[in-house]
């Protein structure tokens, strides 16, 4: 079997000699999709593919529950900026010129990052989705993908983009692709009416898909909330039908004991985004320990590249632990073991994945390690994960039982850095010439 | 030339078309350790290797201010505990029983990792530091190393601690290696007597070499050094005429406003390290907005691997900006360019070292970011390497004019990972027993 052929089959595959959780198995992928084994010694088998584990350690695919995926086409055009100039005169404006072809060289690039540095699925908030749909088809990792409704209060802009989130939401089933999954996003309680909200309640819970919204991110939005509903941002949005076992809410920095009892008691996921809240300043960190006690299905995200500015989920789990602990002033805050399950269990039972571990009868999303001088000496898995190694240290992607990259190697990468390159280029200097 | 002959040697070498400020450059390097020219064509050169920078980006090697390199043995030993209990049952009895050998191969390791990242010169504090000194003349970057004097207010102890650290300078300078530089190090104000401070002080100064202190780390330290001498911290260390032009200070979290002016009167170095600091629940960040505009000159550092748990400059540069934003509530602190400069020029200048800038008649320390995912687009070079980019991404390593690493290939990496691995659980294991 030649090198390029391992790539994008999905055949059985036999993963020997890798470390995971602290000893040396084999993992044994059963060309369905799935894990079929994981054994000291599997010897019944009928791998095609045969990858050398030595030196390499075994993980779950990383699943990074917020991003705005096309966004990367901004990484580093504007950065160190007041939150409303940054965005009213740098990246709205470039964004109104955005095509389905820049979205979905945008999505390619995402894609492509995202298999380099170990994420097999994300949870994706934007606009012309299906552009994004097409680049997740053709990437082999998974997404679950929502257009995002806007309405600024607006009635018949409520209508249109009620009639675009059904169509999004039928063109991505249409690809019939169950690696690219369908979600409805109300951006925010700030953004969009109480009809908007009420609305996608409804829909999301009809289509039994998940609804992704943005909630708390900064203190400017709860007063805000509060002045114009007289409530909180979580029990407006529960006013609303929001809030229920598969809403998935980003950032919740601003969250006080209320919020938190209210959102364990719907069941709703929050999505912590650390890097996005430090780079903007947002001044307060979602409250892990209270929501932990409280039981709150804690995940993990990147939020778009433009404000982060990359969508490596183990830098993410790192600045995830560390700023936990430091925040809350307490370095047991966090820990390892947890920051790990925030980056992969906790979303996959957000998105109703039966992923995020590796076991037999889970789904064959998982990732290598491979062996470099920040993972020596190896005392631990979850610390030298989520403290010493990045993304780039990842050697091996598997999706779906198929391979993404092998060594580092991921097919077509070139051509995509090219057109995601040049496609950025091209926008900027459109945006710049109207 | 063959692939293995490009290590290791200081000959004229020619890096075309690489990416430096933004412009497609090249860069020579003299065959004398110096950088000879940069523009965009040299055609008048001897180079006897020609590296092609196709799709890569040139940087100053990275300088790492704060360091125990030795300590990266106990990577992911103990983590997420609280600072005393860690030290006291962790990480204090496991040094104890460090030997020559242990420490050798403990900065084998570091120095490993931090030419795979892209740092090229590291400011060292620990004991036994000829057997650091050995690993950094063979590795072939630039160190500061200093041993680490704690009298516990002992007078027996500070005479011995004192000729340790004399002899530790003299074996230093034995090496007849300019690349190894001694310094000295008084441990912090809680651990270093009056008189150790004072001869620590005088010490440097006479040998005009760096003084390298921890200062202000905890909140803890000020107040402790308030009630026990009635002043804080800078105070005292002044008093004690610790404060001069090669000092170099690390952490410095908890500084007032009067701290601040007088390490910019005394013209210390701050040393951030803002992962630690992080990850130990330091509760405040180094005041950078205050220290900047009184002049102040801040570098960056890790720390020890086993309180970061990395030796990645890159990792510390997102760090230290997207910290100094969310601490100080504004995302216009530290933009990208002040981090980049924080981890290479500032550095150079605490250690009177003509690096730090990729320019004419530099010292040759530059590395090459790879083409990869991350860095595409490519609006900003700045933005991109502070925000993006992970120290993984470095693909070749320059210092002192002398290739290092190349296309991510460290000549012996193996035999030091496999060494490091066996001696820090050996070391582990010595420690259960005893």
């Amino acid at each position: 079997m030649t090198d390029t052929d391992i790539f994008g089959k999905q055949v059985p595959i036999l993963i020997r000699n890798v470390s995971l959780n602290g000893k040396i198995q084999e993992i044994y992928l059963d060309g369905t999709g799935m894990i079929g084994a994981v054994g000291e010694k599997i010897t019944d088998h009928d791998a095609e593919f045969i990858i050398d584990g030595d030196g390499a350690t075994a993980l779950p695919g990383m699943i990074n529950m917020h991003t705005h995926s096309p966004m990367g086409l901004l990484r580093g055009y504007a950065d160190d900026m007041q939150l409303f100039e940054w965005l009213s005169t740098k990246i709205w404006p470039t964004e109104a010129h955005l095509t389905e072809d820049d979205i979905y060289w945008g999505a390619k690039l995402a894609c492509l990052e995202m298999i380099r540095t170990g994420t097999t699925t994300f949870n994706d908030m934007y606009f012309k989705m299906e552009s994004v749909g097409r680049a997740v088809d053709e990437a082999g990792i998974r997404a679950c993908l929502s257009y995002c409704m806007i309405d600024g209060g607006d009635h018949a802009k409520f209508e249109s983009e009620a009639r675009i989130m059904e169509s999004t939401v039928k063109n991505i089933r249409s690809l019939h692709n169950p690696r690219v999954m369908p979600g409805v996003s109300p951006h925010a309680v700030y953004t969009v009416s109480e009809e908007g909200l009420a609305w996608c309640a409804e829909y999301a819970k009809k289509e039994q898909i998940p609804l992704h919204v943005h909630l708390s991110e900064t203190e400017q939005e709860v007063a805000d909330c509060v002045a114009a509903h007289g409530m909180r941002p979580p029990a407006w949005l529960d006013h609303c039908g929001v809030l229920f076992e598969q809403c998935i809410a980003a950032h919740c920095c601003w969250l006080d004991a209320g919020d938190i009892t209210l959102l364990a008691k719907r069941g709703v996921t929050a999505v912590h985004n650390p890097i996005s809240n430090m780079k903007l300043a947002g001044n307060r960190a979602l409250p892990y320990p209270e929501m932990k006690t409280a039981g709150v299905n804690v995940a993990l995200g990147t939020d778009g590249a433009s404000s982060n500015n990359a969508l490596d989920m183990f830098s993410e789990m790192k600045t995830a632990a560390i700023l936990q602990k430091f925040f809350w002033n307490d370095p047991t805050v966090m820990p390892a073991a947890d920051a790990l399950k925030i980056a992969s269990q906790n979303g996959a039972k957000a998105l109703g994945l039966n992923a995020g571990v590796i076991a037999p009868g889970r789904l064959a999303d998982l990732i290598l390690i491979g062996r470099n001088p920040l993972n020596v000496p190896f005392f631990s898995t979850d610390s030298n994960a989520v403290y010493a190694t990045s993304g780039l240290a990842v050697s091996t992607t598997i999706c779906d039982g198929v391979i993404l990259m092998h060594d580092g190697v991921i097919p077509g990468a070139e051509e995509i850095m090219n057109k995601a390159g040049d496609v950025a280029s091209d926008l900027v200097r459109r945006a710049a010439q109207a």
